[in-house]
């Protein structure tokens, strides 16, 4: 089952609000409806944005009715700036449209840059598919037997177009016959630990138990969590991480009670062009997350509220980061780079 | 406007699960009424636990048919042991228990253990509002003007009969003319931040803002929190203290970035009979608090859920307590017990 598919000149995509309750899929007929699902939060998770990017400006080639090169080429910027505007946190969204945008300005005329687009989303969408297993295969091998793995947001499936990072190392690792268990985080505001990472280990029978965000320190204390692996939107230079807004509060528990911390992202999650964390550009997202609870207010009226949807954690935190070319402390980082 | 109160035979209390939305007070007849309240969170809160189980009683003795001082006490243990087997971590229900009991058997007659127990009820409510002010007082001078105080959970009002530990020592910076900002985090499952701080705060116009749980690291890394200030729920001989599940990962995150941490709680708050807080019962609570959110199913059919609803800080975390003799760290606390 995959999270966003290009079909015919329609993108067709999980509608990630509607569960636990319900798996519907929505089509988006152009940049500016894949635009809208990235900003109510239809499709998110770094790995599948750059996937939605590169589709929106696929579906834009499709639909165009450009007679030249150039001004198919004015389209398709026009709609990837529309999905740049989105959500400026996760690269792999800009990775994703750069490519696709790329493939065709190297194409001769209007028909092969058309074609080209659209190859390059079935790309993406193909290799990040192929890149999730080898990540999964490559972190599969630092967990032990019957060890609990703690994640936060949901970096599975849902957040790639299939497979996952963070849950597809739990995968690999639950399919190798290690009896993993898995505590999720609820990750508030949105709940995407709850609803998205617990459903789809439920799918697969993978024994998984919800938490608070805030029970983390409790259950680290009590000798409940073995490892922690988490995905990434974006990686600095310097192995600095931006992932969900509680990532960091995490981090600095695992340090505390000397439990591994790993992050599990693939190579375009890395931005080299940032030298720190403190360069990564954070979202600050609607009150109106916090402030109501699917429609229930349950913070007062006048009330301020303040809503960063990520956070950095410091290279510091990170024990390694589990890549498609292997696992690699943070000091090593420069190796995933060489050519 | 008291939380709580013994009013005729009638034990009035605001139902804090309606809030914010409606401030609605309930009428309990019975110890069997208030223990159904303490169980479904119509009152909450280490020091109002305490009131609410003494008035439990004291209604007990005034609806009474008893003719002697033996079957009255037989009436009030066997109310007060419905009230013990409510909630077990907060020790100073059980404080109020005994108090209520200790002034019965200790009066000569039928007549006058009764009114000694709804005397001792009454007694318990004005000590808690005195209590709290000097702890006002106290904590406020810990404070700096322009501070920015996050709190967890709700140690105010709504936790105590009146005006609050952790929010009384807000009150009074307030009201000395500070100028002190706060934070509440939400405090997942049951939303005492969101709901009830947030609620208290705004009404005396001191500017709070409400951030989820998951954020405490990074608003601390950004340098947005000056100092922590919560309540407890028991704090044990060598100053372990129990308080909402979260508050642990708080005081990790607050030593980490060398922001003082200060738990506001009087001296019924500590249990010295306890040796550390490994000894201190840490009730766990219906998984159902996490599975829905206001009726909603947010965690989906078939995964198991952790709901422990109190955690435990150890004393090298704890900046220093703030009681009603003072502020205290925790190498000092025997200095609090001397006669």
């Amino acid at each position: 089952m995959r999270t966003i598919e290009l079909r015919g000149n329609e993108v067709i995509l999980i509608d990630q609000t509607q569960l636990p309750q319900r798996l519907v899929r929505v089509r988006c007929r152009s940049a500016g409806e894949v635009a809208a699902a990235i900003e109510g939060m239809k499709i998110r998770g770094a790995p599948a944005l750059a996937a939605a990017a590169a589709m929106a400006l696929a579906v834009t080639a499709l639909r165009s009715r450009a007679r030249t090169k150039e001004r198919l080429l004015r389209e398709l910027e026009s709609a990837g700036r529309r999905i740049g505007r989105t959500r400026p946190t996760a690269v792999n969204l800009f990775v994703g449209l750069e490519r696709a945008l790329s493939a065709a300005r190297a194409a001769p005329d209007v028909a092969s840059a058309r074609a080209a687009v659209v190859q390059e989303a079935k790309n993406i969408a193909e290799e990040d598919v192929r890149v999730n297993r080898r990540i999964g295969e490559n972190g599969a091998a630092l967990l032990d037997v019957g060890d609990v793995v703690l994640t936060h947001c949901n970096a599975g499936s849902l957040a790639t177009v299939d497979y996952g990072t963070a849950l597809g190392v739990i995968r690999a690792a639950h399919r190798a016959g290690k009896k993993i268990k898995v505590i999720a985080t609820e990750t508030r505001p949105l709940l995407q630990g709850a609803r998205l990472t617990a459903w789809e280990l439920r799918r697969e029978k993978i024994p998984v138990t919800v938490v608070t965000d805030g029970m983390v320190g409790y259950l680290m204390a009590k000798g409940m969590v073995d490892k922690v692996v988490v995905g990434a939107d974006r990686i600095a230079a310097n192995g600095d991480a931006a992932n969900k807004i509680g990532t960091y509060s995490i981090a600095v528990l695992a340090k505390e009670h000397g439990v591994p911390f790993y992050i599990a992202a693939p190579l375009s999650t890395f931005d080299p062009n940032l030298k720190t964390g403190a360069e990564i550009p954070i979202e600050e997202r609607r009150p109106e997350e916090v402030i109501f609870f699917r429609g229930v207010r349950v913070v007062p009226k006048g009330v301020s509220v303040f809503n960063p949807a990520f956070d950095v954690t410091p290279a510091r935190y990170i024990t390694a980061f589990i890549t498609e070319k292997g696992v690699v402390k943070p000091g090593e980082l420069s190796k995933l780079f060489k050519s």
